[in-house]
């Protein structure tokens, strides 16, 4: 192989696969980044087996060719190197992989390309395929408004993920622990899906195509599933998953069809008091914090015997009947941290029932969260 | 105890002393912040017997009195207090103290206010004391560019701290922990000492210190020291720490008179080729990394089985004779973050003798580093 490449092309693919390579390593193999060289093209692919990720960008192909590189150093060494561009070429004599730029030359071990497990595009697939179009924003939203309420104790796989739904009139993504439950949906138009899309996806996963869903244009994202594995295709990017098996739970049942009281607040006034209040139950075994409903004002309380004792009072409009319920401190102020409105409805039937937190502005966000039973 | 006081200034004081507070505290009283109200004036103290920080600031004082929080606490709890002010009471039944800052309202557990060790400021001694009074920020200066020169293992106490002199012509701070020695010189004719001057002060306390020191306007700083002891006192700060008992090392002896090669390089352009150049050493025992200087470049090197071989050749000006050296890439690249200078000197006399690293804008600063034996 010999390319010659632009350093900061190479830095984006490098960037863009480096959160697929296996950190630990059960096989060598896997803590490599793979690169393929062919048609003017240079492709790096990682992979751990659960999340596999491509980036192809432009590069002068002299030679064709597949090598492994130390995913660790090659890493490091792309983001150090000076200059505009980047030549990699193979020697044939030794194990070697020559890199320079500038006045830099690096000689890199390599690691047996043929040992690789070169993902295969779900896209190529003829049969058993379904596939879905989607924008990238409307994605991004889906997994942000959603996926912080996945369990991360691994007690139970099911929870660990969140499940992507479509159904006849939206695209919808939900994410529980059993103690809370956020469901996001997006009105679609325009998926043009080939089948019923009802599956459950990592959310490590998640996070890590959040993270990549960062361009400034609107792109469209290519999805695709079979029975094990998702897979999605935007710009230079091919990532794919395994999927995370069993039967996700009915959260329909979950969610309170009506409610007896419903107060209206602003969220950064409700955060910052339910911050300092949970100051004083952090230590509790389990961050239990009180909150009373009333016409006006909701009063916010804690009482930790080893701390001490938190008031605070919020104005709110309630409607409906006065209430005292208590929650796990945490369960509210993760909301509040991805509400993206600036009032919030906080509802509720009875202190032992599930309550809904909305943002005033989006009824297609909703968050369900369960109170805990005080004396 | 009763005072009001503005949140900004409390938090300042909170901010200023806690990291004083003992993170895992032997003895309890010592996990606290003492706060001590009389005249118009409120004090903080925390301490944990090697650092000690009392901050004062304004306050009304209704009823004076002494009391201790939580610092943990009283510092969460304080950094997201609302509104512009705040009320300190204590209620005299129980062991609470009430906060409250607009509607919020907190009951934090005290601590024995009788059982703190209160710092007694070194400069209300009369006798044994000695005193020099500094800008901060030359005692900055001297603390940032030696104090990462010290040892971080405790096997040898005495190189875990930095020496602090008074010479005829300056006051320097010299750090080393035996592989490579940082000397800072600051030339003064306005210090008013009344007493020689050479104690080894924590590298931890240093390092606080600088971080307290970050008035824009240059303000003055007394220093008294006693046996076993150093304050410093400016602005609304008194900081005292134990001195590190023993002999300090004769630092001059290590440093070279003179030298048979000198090299003028551009310390960007030398600081990213030693970076990417160390890459390929740090798996190795020592970090080792190789530097040929040639009349017009020097070419760094570095060769480890595991990962790979580094190249790389920067523009030098080279006077004397040539010379291949190897040295700890960290000791190199330590040196090259804090230099504070677009180009240096780096001066060598044989492959085994010290060599020295110097902005080539302040003669009053010297990195010695020691080579290291290769085959």
């Amino acid at each position: 192989m010999k390319i010659t490449c632009a350093k900061d092309r190479l830095n984006h693919a490098v960037q863009t696969v480096q959160k697929a390579v296996a950190a630990k390593a059960t096989l060598p193999i896997l803590s490599g980044i793979y690169l393929s060289a062919q048609d003017n093209k240079l492709e790096l692919q990682a992979t751990d087996y659960e999340i596999g990720i491509s980036c192809t960008i432009d590069a002068e192909v002299d030679i064709p060719g597949q090598i492994v590189l130390s995913g660790r150093y090659f890493q490091e060494l792309v983001k150090r190197l000076p200059g505009e561009s980047v030549e990699i070429s193979s020697s044939g004599e030794d194990r070697t992989i020559k890199i320079t730029a500038g006045s830099s030359q690096f000689n890199l071990l390599s690691l047996p390309a043929e040992e690789f497990p070169v993902l295969k595009s779900l896209f190529d697939k003829t049969t058993g395929i379904n596939s879905l179009t989607i924008k990238d924003n409307v994605l991004r939203d889906l997994i942000k408004r959603t996926v912080f309420a996945c369990a991360t104790e691994e007690s139970r796989p099911i929870f660990t993920g969140a499940l992507l739904e479509l159904t006849e009139q939206d695209v919808r993504m939900v994410a529980t622990n059993t103690h809370r439950l956020a469901l996001k949906k997006s009105l679609t138009e325009n998926t043009n899906s080939s089948n019923a899309l009802k599956i459950v996806i990592p959310s490590k996963v998640l996070n890590e195509l959040a993270r990549l869903l960062s361009s400034e244009l609107p792109v469209d994202i290519s999805i695709c599933w079979e029975k094990n594995k998702v897979a999605f295709n935007f710009e230079d990017v091919y990532l794919e998953s395994r999927l995370i098996e069993g039967q996700y739970p009915d959260y329909n049942r979950v969610i309170p069809p009506d409610f007896g009281t419903i107060a209206t607040i602003n969220t950064a006034l409700f955060m910052d008091a339910v911050e300092r209040v949970s100051l004083m139950a952090k230590d509790g075994e389990y961050n239990v914090i009180k909150f009373q409903f009333n016409p006006n004002e909701v009063i916010i309380t804690s009482n930790n015997p080893d701390i001490g004792k938190a008031y605070e009072s919020v104005p709110v409009t309630t409607e409906g009947t006065d209430i005292t319920i208590a929650f796990n401190a945490k369960y509210v102020t993760d909301i509040l941290k991805n509400i993206g409105s600036s009032e919030l409805y906080f509802s509720l039937n009875t202190p032992l029932s599930p309550a809904s937190i909305k943002p005033t502005n989006d009824d297609n966000y909703t968050y369900i969260i369960t109170p805990v039973r005080t004396n």
